[in-house]
């Protein structure tokens, strides 16, 4: 009987074993876990910290019995030490320090990613926090709740940053929040990033761009955030939120080729370089489909998608991960913010010919109630006109997350401006327009384009309200 | 210089209008139209009568001004009374009953539908009401606002049926809908046909179902609504919303084909059998991308696109409508119903081998506040496992418009159900999951497809919650 054995329990790790079990009745399935905690929602976090979900146990996608109910033997606190891909033999700690060998057919090593940890001066002490697993959370929750701090500083302007930057201010803490860049969240144009901006400004965030931190100072049950000789931050708590990288010691070591940003290097069925063994999630390289090339894109929807290919390779398939296209949301208070395929930088880089043009149109019928403002910036090549990638702002009654997704699906079958355009999208005046906001900026893409390098968007009167 | 006559000034003409001056700086352009009410949002107009909708002019995709700052001439409350093909010439009366011979190069008839009045006995007399026009929705505004009626029939429980029904009970009026068929909305499938019918109940709707109405009499200033010996209502005002046909005595007289449901034959470029004569919109039949034949498919959606064609075309251009794939949406008091492409019979119908699934699940995770229930089926052909259609329903804070419009846009590009799966769609727990309820509902349906003809479903261990 094939013993299929996973590292790592969260999303990579749990698909795997799920696709596994549903393609394969009678294979054995194993995974061990470094933590107590299989199949939470990572993503979560920030709400269990708002307060918005009162008990962490919803954070679980599945409870354990659902899980072990598959026939899936979890390995909970159970650490993987050493792999050994010649002997096909994972060493595995439990918390008492004891070790005991497992052994596998097929190997799907799921271990996830880890907090970045920068360059800052008093990184590691008591007071500052990372925000990455559940004990983390946990650890940050006792604080808060026992100490009761009033100012929180939060480094980093990603969607971590963001989501927490809102919680802690639902949860009526004052926060400032400290980023290198010029814009918060780099992942998208600076216009938008200055509406987010906005946003967190009516909310009381005092946001800091341009503020690499240098060192973090305690002083009694103080922290100050330093830049150089300047205090730029003067609280009682510090979130640091710089982003995450691969967790592949275990790989690594055992010799498996390491790739973008020091990820483990699979192919479209999610294979390493090792037969039977597979790895998918935050620590594997991600193909990109316009990139055409492996990148490092540590997303809970991605690690979905290649858990699920792993599992069902693992047990003889041949599935094949279609590949990402970078689709993001992150919703800030009021306004939600999505993205999919490239910015112009990221397709100049690639060797397109991007352009990118903006508009600002209303989410609905003005003249029905309640309609917003929202934009779309919208990135095709010049000359094939294929779309690149598209950004878009508005609120949350705006369906902002799902109108990225059409062009998600645009982008994965290669749609151009023109066949954008050309879709049957859905309509009626309290939800939409009979040309959707997406079509109207493929329709201004098209104009502009036409218009070569002058800058005139289509005209007001073409425009639909 | 080119002479360009369009006949009709919603949204097929407008759009024609537009096009080609967009495309054509130097083109005449003239609009004539049988109203007073140019670029109006018939669609709109449940919205007026509900009260949520102040002043008409709202309605108004762009004001008069604006089309003609365009140099387009409208001529309206001009009614085209003859069309001679050979002469290239428009006969077109003005209120006062004089006629004007107007001559074109290039012709775009965009003349519309109109109400299809059913055979009811006492269907045209005072007191019943059609919804079509801005004329019509100002006589049953007059009505309700001078006459008070306190309850009203509705016959038809389609589109503007339910619509109206939400308008008129959102303006204080008892609502009472008959329909044929024993489904409301038959343009779904009757188990969301259930879940609407049970909204408009639990809105103190009265629904009636299979209930053909055979008269209406009027009894002083009361309506009884009868089926055969059968009164099935007695109410104050009456309004028949039994669909729409094609508007095209024009045409026909003037020896234009017409095809599907008596609507004017065009091929993909808008232009019908005579050179320089092009047609658009609800007095057309339109090209199905999945049945790959002319079908009739009025909507504001489509009517734009074709009349965008039309008027490029007119211009000397080569543009392709691209077809359509049925995508239509329904606001119902808090629930948003939606298709798109085929149901399990049309798609039967068209040669396919169908097989449909049906899921329920959150539209975002369900830890967080605020999550409801959505419905999803999805049909696609057992052999090929193209997607054919889809049906959603949920809530108005569940993004149903855009998430139906991620399957057009997919069934634009002829994606398979595991293409759907691997869509990379954007996810954060206040919006979403990351399998996206779509990706739960394609992979329900391949399991249900690999499982042959049993009934089971994935196993709700394996559905996300």
């Amino acid at each position: 009987m094939t013993q299929i054995l996973i590292i790592g329990g969260s999303d990579a790790g749990i698909s795997a074993a799920l696709r596994a079990r549903e393609v394969d009745e009678t294979c054995q399935i194993t995974m061990v876990m470094a933590d107590a905690y299989p199949n939470y929602s990572i993503c979560g976090l920030p709400y269990y910290l708002s307060g918005e979900v009162k008990d962490w146990h919803a954070l679980a996608h599945r409870t354990r019995d659902e899980i072990t109910s598959q026939r899936i033997t979890l390995l909970t606190d159970h650490e993987a030490t050493r792999l050994d891909l010649t002997e096909r033999i994972v060493d595995v700690r439990d918390r008492a320090g004891s070790i005991q060998r497992v052994a596998y057919d097929q190997l799907v090593i799921a271990t996830g990613a880890m907090p970045r940890r920068p360059a800052i001066d008093g990184v590691d002490q008591e007071g500052v926090f990372f925000l990455h697993s559940m004990e983390s959370s946990f650890a940050f929750q006792r604080f808060l709740t026992t100490q009761r701090p009033r100012r929180v500083a939060i480094v980093g302007g990603g969607y971590i940053g963001l989501e927490t930057a809102e919680a802690l201010t639902h949860r009526g803490l004052r926060v400032t929040l400290l980023q290198r860049g010029a814009s918060v969240l780099s992942t998208v144009d600076p216009t938008l990033g200055a509406s987010i901006r906005a946003t967190l400004e009516r909310h009381r965030v005092t946001v800091l761009p341009e503020m690499p931190v240098s060192a973090i100072e305690r002083h009694g049950k103080r922290f100050q955030v330093r830049r150089g000789a300047n205090t730029i931050a003067d609280v009682d708590a510090v979130l640091v939120a710089t982003g995450v990288e691969p967790n592949t010691t275990l790989g690594r070591v055992a010799g498996l080729p390491l790739g973008a940003r020091g990820a483990i290097v699979v192919d479209e069925r999610m294979a390493t370089v090792n037969p039977g063994v597979y790895a998918a999630g935050d620590c594997v390289v991600t193909l990109h489909r316009l990139l055409q090339e492996p990148t490092y894109l540590p997303l809970g929807t991605t690690a979905h998608k290649q858990g699920r290919v792993a599992g069902e390779n693992a047990v003889g398939g041949d599935l094949r991960f279609a590949g990402s296209v970078g689709t993001q949301v992150v919703r800030v208070f009021e306004t939600v913010i999505a993205r999919t395929g490239l910015l112009e930088r990221e397709a100049l880089a690639a060797g397109y010919a991007p352009l990118t043009i903006e508009i600002t149109t209303w989410d609905h019928k003005a003249y029905y109630p309640g309609a917003q403002e929202m934009v779309i910036r919208l990135t095709a090549d010049r000359e094939t006109t294929r779309v690149l990638g598209a950004q878009m702002l508005g609120a949350v009654s705006g369906g902002i997350a799902k109108r990225i997704d059409v062009v998600a699906a645009g982008l994965y079958a290669g749609m151009t401006a023109g066949e954008l355009n050309d879709l049957d999208l859905s309509y009626t005046p309290p939800l939409g327009s009979p040309w959707d906001p997406l079509q109207t900026a493929a329709q201004a893409w098209l104009h502009e384009r036409d218009a070569g390098s002058s800058s005139s968007l289509t005209s007001p009167a073409q425009l639909p309200q």
